[in-house]
């Protein structure tokens, strides 16, 4: 069941601009195959509060450290220890009791009797007797009775027995407390973190060698168009080779899923619902990366619509490019239809898809497009229609974003995007020198 | 050899602040296990330049598409075929000859004879008749004569075997001509780019299934410290787990190198050449994570020298935190003693060794620190010694950057860092509100 449509209320409200329909049900069940009809090209807010109904998928698994980093945590980590477990030396020099060293200077130092040297990786020996000090270097135990360091560079072994301190030293000063860095108990990872090097670090500072993430979710990705054929192939006339879906698989494995790549389908709704069919058990989610006819888009909304409750739930997504999307579900598992230029399915897979799978995998915060973005000038004005979220794909160099301006069924348009730029629904345009931010790609 | 030090000249040049150093030899071979004691802290300019030396790895394999995502090209790779290889309708409509369609209306509408559908995945059935339009999909290919698509929203079927045309079309309008995307020849993917999906797409359309990449580089780390135990341990009294080895190798492997974790080694000089001697053959690349006292510093320096020529070449980075940083090599390959300090190891990791490492993988570009970054504004007036570049930690909040102000032997500090702020050499800090550049963490 799709997360937030409980038997309680309200299931997925649309406001698709002008011609908006709200729809209310008790029951998620009632959401079902007659929707699609309905149901208008949704707004890109639309689109990503309905992405951020499925609920994350949930299975998780037990991982080594090691092939931790890049996963989405699965629960909570608290700190089992203290750190630093024992007062630490901040700094090579001599641990003293800062009292005695109060009043110290270049003119007046104070001497204190030299009592031995504290190993690295033990503890001290023994307490500094008063009077005393004892070297020590940065990470080392400071012993009983000292209460701070002073730095090598402010003190002088007489060759007598006696440190001279040139510089007095402040209680704590160059000592890192017991528990000062990490209390017990401290939250060091929350659930639906994607572990960086540093979470790592906090993990393995308290001996924790394995941690539960989530699995990563498995996508399938099934093509469809009468004019598809493998990469492999040579394509005849009116034919044209299936790359879409090659991006498309590295986009899913670049938001942390794992890519199931199932192959062409002919644009026959039958053959389709079969192949779905088939490929839904194993997978938490299935994009239909579509063929660029009308035909391969009718087709494809028509099957997934079998699919439901709640079936098709946006007949496209007021954006460009890439309106020709439909996002679907089969229960909980989302459905959806890419667009077929190359172009469009790149930008659709970057802004919506890239962020609907972190969410299935578990990460908190997924479904923000703007992660991974730069600030640049654009170097000439775009125009764009009011009413629709224009995506421009534009080559960054240096601080100046060029737009891109071919088609989205241009190859090279996609190769030469570095990132795209927002121009929001509302908007006319972007003014040429206009500073914009770039999400990139 | 080091690259850029040929027998025609200058090798290392530096010029370490006030107390500059330059070094000119004409064989590389002088440059010898002597130099260290020469060597001050490099400004973290110069040290760019030092890493920016070392020669990629160039061993390279063949890999699948589906397996090259964030490999490096290992070589151009040129477009073999034209794209798109027949001209192409980019809407479904009619394909036409635009000259007959000059003048057409809502008022005033155009009739011509309609001539069969042109079926998706093959040619056209045979050429538009004069007078005549056959109908096409998104994709499919323009039959002989036709030279533009009328879109269907402008168009309608009479019934009577005629096609009714209310608006003209101009030459080439909705079509993608044969090659007018991808030229023969046209440089898809640079030797030394980073494979992204939009990259892959392109090699895919052309039927290229594999692409030569370089391979990861091999990068071995090796603590060393007399307080360290491994992770999985508890400390006895006075030692901390080597926790700075698990995040280094996730930051390498961040990077694109395999890790190899060599273990713990002792301070001892002796101990220490061995560990490196034994593991230098089986790597590119090797980082001593040091221990945080100044015993364990000068172990690893004048060990690393010992693998000369042409041993150290810089001793410390005028950069906080991290100056303790080593820089040398053995022969070709970098040898680096990384600081002890958890936060110094995370940020001389990122800021030095993440762009080192992908130049070892052959990345183009790759010396630049500031990949990935963010614009935000510093909530709290920082203030640095001028002299040394400083790299504030900072969480992010929003747009807000937080400077976390404790020191960089705390765990805490690292977690909690999203991102670095620099404060340049001659500044003397931030003001409060001011918008600064975030080096993501």
């Amino acid at each position: 069941m799709l997360r937030g449509i409980g038997g309680s209320g309200v299931a997925f409200a649309h406001s698709a601009g002008r011609r908006s329909v709200a729809l209310t049900r008790r029951d998620p069940l009632a959401i079902d195959a007659r929707m699609p009809q309905f149901l208008e090209a949704v707004t890109p807010d639309e689109a990503r509060r309905i992405l951020g109904r499925f609920p994350a998928v949930r299975r998780t698994e037990r991982v080594t450290l090691a092939e931790a980093r890049g996963r989405v945590a699965a629960m909570d980590v608290h700190a089992p220890e203290r750190l630093p477990a024992f007062a630490r030396a901040l700094m090579d020099g001599y641990a003293v009791r800062a009292r005695e060293t109060f009043g110290a200077s270049e003119s007046a130092p104070v001497y204190l009797a030299l009592a031995g040297v504290v190993p690295m990786g033990s503890a001290a020996p023994g307490p500094v007797p008063e009077g005393a000090a004892s070297g020590i270097s940065t990470g080392g135990a400071m012993p009983e009775g000292a209460d701070a360091v002073a730095m090598i560079e402010h003190c002088r072994e007489t060759g007598q027995g006696y440190v001279e301190l040139g510089r007095a030293v402040a209680p704590g000063e160059n000592v890192l407390g017991a528990g000062e860095d990490v209390a017990a108990g401290t939250l060091l990872v929350s659930r639906g973190r994607r572990l960086r090097p540093q979470d790592l670090l906090a993990l393995a500072a308290q001996g924790i060698t394995e941690v539960e993430v989530e699995d990563r979710p498995r996508v399938a990705i099934l093509s469809t168009g009468d004019e598809l054929v493998p990469v492999g192939c040579r394509p005849g006339p009116g034919q044209v080779r299936d790359a879409n879906s090659v991006a498309l698989a590295a986009q899913v494995e670049e938001a942390g899923a794992r890519a199931i790549l199932l192959g062409i389908g002919r644009d026959d709704p039958e053959e389709l619902e079969k192949a779905i069919a088939a490929a839904l058990p194993g997978c938490d989610a299935l994009f239909v990366s579509g063929g660029s006819s009308q035909g391969a888009r009718d087709a494809t909304s028509q099957v997934l619509a079998r699919f439901g409750p709640p079936g098709v739930l946006a007949h496209g997504i007021a954006v460009a490019p890439g309106k020709p999307t439909i996002l679907a579900a089969a229960g909980e598992k989302p459905l959806v239809g890419l667009p077929g230029h190359p172009v469009s399915s790149l930008v659709i897979a970057r802004l919506f898809m890239n962020p609907l799978v972190r969410a299935l995998g578990g990460e908190t915060g997924a479904l923000d497009p703007f992660v991974g973005r730069v600030r640049a000038r654009i170097s000439r004005a775009v125009a764009s229609k009011p009413g629709r979220e224009d995506w421009i794909r534009v080559a960054l160099r240096g601080d100046v974003a060029e737009p891109l301006l071919k088609g989205s069924g241009a190859i090279s348009t996609a190769l030469h995007a570095d990132g795209l730029v927002c121009i929001p629904l509302d908007s006319e345009g972007i003014a040429s020198g206009e500073v914009v931010e770039v999400a990139l790609l």
